[in-house]
């Protein structure tokens, strides 16, 4: 999939007396690649014009294909031992991949807002010791160069799902994207922000579902699995969960994971803690490396029943 | 379990000089079972006074066990003809109960609000020929007598799921209970409304999933399967799970069917009409006879991974 | 305004033939009376074909017209004494109606659940030293000949907006109603309930917006204050705003109360209560004699701006 | 006020033994200024430690004061033309400045996404042709420069409200920020947003409620005019309301600006187009000229019973 969109001609003398939104559709249209789909306003992500899955491929581990991906790792990177040591537990216990936040998105300015380089450094290190391909989130525009250069697969939160320059600088940095639903994004607005990294000619795009925010107070967000089937029906795209912060509750977690295998996602991405309750942030929603074993072990004939099997581990090869 | 709560007081001279919920609380606990545990308010479902699992009865079929059970069939009861050759349908694809509604909560007074009583006696008839049990909806207190002699389990459905009344009536009626979230209902709140039919004596209650509000628009509601997780873990009481009334969308049924078993259900109720183009209310989420056979085969290998069986049909007996 | 619908078939032979809505609707069309509008699913409610404002008179109290009504009292009766020096004092600030539970929807089986007809007996002895007409609630079907003996005006409360045999035995009554929002009702799901009160022969109703189920936890509620603006734009009915339960803080019901006068409510539902802190339900909500004195002094001058006036005092005149 | 706080050390070398939140906020209150109440986690926002109203100079026109404050504009800035025509109706009908967007965000990567720097100059020629003072959306940490160049009050939009680096960067600007609701932050989230404005030196802030994501579909958002009332008692900052994006609908824009003033806010944020149906985006909830002079006039009264008065047109200054 090789697209080129124009960009947007923002700045430009332009022609003001262009009128609502079917002019500018309409002058897009001519930009869209032949052949494409143009009944869903998500055109590239469709599966209209694109009816086979995309397999994204990061750093040899292939999501979105029959072959069921598993990403672990602490919420936020801590010290160079934790990492090692989480790294080592979850790939023992079977993990495709190890997630880790260098630079944290925080509600009050006042909490620890993780260790930035320092921390991409320290996954770095991690993964030269395991071989596992790194997960970590993009935060800011201006760390776009630093956290592509460690990270096999970039994140980019919640917080920032309709950040659109975003989006558009994550997709010009060529690496594949892990792109989290919105806590109050609409199925469709989701896809159109996919839509954004397709458009400005990124094709590497992982759907995250991670929980959106309702009244209920017994979990953290509300795990949409429905969305899950949504997107899945609706888009090419690979759909992973993250049934960490989709209940804010470790013991919620592995029913949830279950269901997610069972309602046709991809992937999971699953926060582990070498000791969840003195984590530096998320703690409540961490498994321990024995409950991420039990974790596997559950899934394991989920994914089977799913006609689907685990990834190999020989495909793990990052650095080795 | 014979709970025989002291009803509370409506009506009597009772003391106005008793002075918030403290008191109120104070003054309940008199009558609370020796033993329960009270540090949850909903201390009768709470499986901290009650750790074993609660196995309801329905004609024959035992819900809650490890036996998995489905229940399926029309929204809305139409003609006997219909219904009777829907029962034999679902039940040779493996379904355990018959449900189908003959008094309809609509929101438009324009709408079909079911046969009523013609209804209830076109359910009995598809019972008689099937031999399945029958799950029907109760929606007024003056119904309930002619509900209950139907009836095999009695639906409360989401609208009705905080009337406090009809909760009292139908826990007064014997018959087990199908308790429906209410659509705004926390699962605290809908915890507490099983405590109604429970401290009102009737033991026989069965939680039901089925969507709540958000502001997602593609899915009519949306499922909230981590409220199953939460129900099992914190109550003793059986959980099934609504997929059709929960997605609104006849496509995302058998995945979302398929992760309700994933996540801990103990059984699902499941839309199915001979011609949902044709029905007379919710064709959009119906399935057709194929697509209910292709249910019960995809949910099957995901009960077994579960560890679990689906009910043999030999169970079902009702009436035969 | 007067309507006489055929009630719908329940029960009926029917025509089990009929298939989807548009045949139901164009069933009832038939039963519409000539000239109404039909392009609003709330045919009778709509301000389309009846562009004239309804004022409602409650004994006397005209809701709806250019004066502006002030409905006041404990969420729950307690003693007589209580009630009879609430009804006093806030109609010595200038309410004209005195609200009061008798029946009490309550989430918790083991709360208090109102003192029902010695509740009634209460309130109309508070009416008959002062002369206040009297709203309170009804729960159920079984009551409603005990309510409407006693009150002037029946509550509908938000728990009931849906309980569709409610509505229609209470339309039946042929009192005014005062019909709560769902707290998860779309504005449209609202408007088809006053639908059911309208259709069933009851032109007497009163919308009441009261709050919405969202994530906000700093407020019990969300008031929504567009719904007003929406009602009133889209119906003929008066509208009424309860701050009290829309917010769930004392603090925070007079700004509210001055902002619904200024979205264009026609009154005011206050909980006021003569010791908020010791108050069998809703404490944190209500507001002492003086803040209502307050609320009072601070709503006359925006009633003033709106062009509009207080009801006068010598209109209220019940059982006097 | 006067803090700088010390920036939160990422990327240092840290001290990766600090575990858990109460680790971090012990190590952060050494740095909060002496005499700050802590019993809020927004304490510097708090009206706890700070009892008096901040009031924010926005080039001479003073937000937060006992002087209500209207900003008026497109959507959108389009031709230089519109603008300045935009512009000086809005001022002849008593609007304080001037509202209009150069960058724009978008759900789709296909809608128009506004003229970015020419905007800015159209901006700025509309101010130098009026006096206005001039509001414009800060979308990216790359254009804060030009951004903070032209603006006399730099907004951060609803979908960047937890955009922590585009905060950080905003407030080193020195410029006012207005700060925009989040549509799925809770309000307290919202304060600390603001608090990461504050603690990053830049104590010029002014809230804006702009409607919260909700199950509602009759409105675009939610207008949650209780947030104004909490804001208000709970800091010391200005509150103003954009009842154009919080209703979405053209017709409920003038009841809400007029609650939002008997709320206590201490402006608004309105939308206006020469010709709203044929504007580049959101055209539904824009007003005519003639609907804002009409509602300059509506509102008059209100802030008239709110004992406060517009703020005189005679300090509008900017340029001139």
């Amino acid at each position: 999939m090789t697209i080129t969109l124009k960009k947007q001609a923002t700045g430009s003398a332009g022609n003001p007396s262009l009128s609502g939104e079917d002019a500018e559709v309409l002058a897009v249209l001519e930009e869209v690649p032949r052949g494409a789909a143009v009944s869903k306003p998500y055109r590239l992500a469709s599966r209209e014009g694109h009816p086979r899955s995309t397999v994204v491929n990061v750093a040899g581990i292939p999501v979105g294909s029959a072959l069921f991906t598993v990403i672990a790792g602490p919420c936020c990177v801590e010290g160079e031992e934790e990492i090692v040591e989480t790294a080592r537990s979850v790939k023992q216990s079977g993990a495709h991949m190890l997630r880790g936040g260098a630079f944290k998105p925080r509600t009050s300015p006042y909490s620890f807002q993780g260790w930035g380089n320092e921390g991409l450094r320290r996954l770095a290190r991690a993964r030269e010791s395991t071989g596992l391909p790194v997960v970590t989130e993009l935060l800011s525009v201006g760390d776009v160069e630093s956290v592509a250069s460690c990270a096999d697969l970039i994140q980019i939160g919640a917080r920032n799902a309709q950040n659109t320059p975003l989006l558009c600088e994550v997709a010009r940095s060529g690496k594949p994207v892990l792109l989290k639903r919105g806590m109050s994004c609409t199925i469709e607005e989701w896809l159109m922000s996919a839509e954004y990294l397709l458009s400005h000619g990124n094709p590497n795009v992982i759907l995250c579902e991670r929980g959106i925010r309702s009244f209920e107070t017994m979990t953290r967000n509300t795990l949409d699995l429905s969305a899950v089937a949504v997107a899945k029906q609706e888009t090419h795209l690979p759909v992973v969960v993250d049934p960490s912060h989709g209940t804010g509750k470790r013991n919620l977690v592995i029913p949830m994971a279950r269901a997610a295998v069972a309602a046709g996602a991809d992937g999971l991405l699953i926060e582990v803690h070498p000791d969840p309750d003195r984590a530096l942030s998320d703690g409540a929603q961490s498994l321990t490396f024995e409950m991420f074993r039990k974790l596997m072990e559950e899934i394991t004939p989920i994914v089977e029943a799913m006609g689907r099997g685990l990834t190999p581990a020989r495909l793990i090869q990052c650095g080795v």
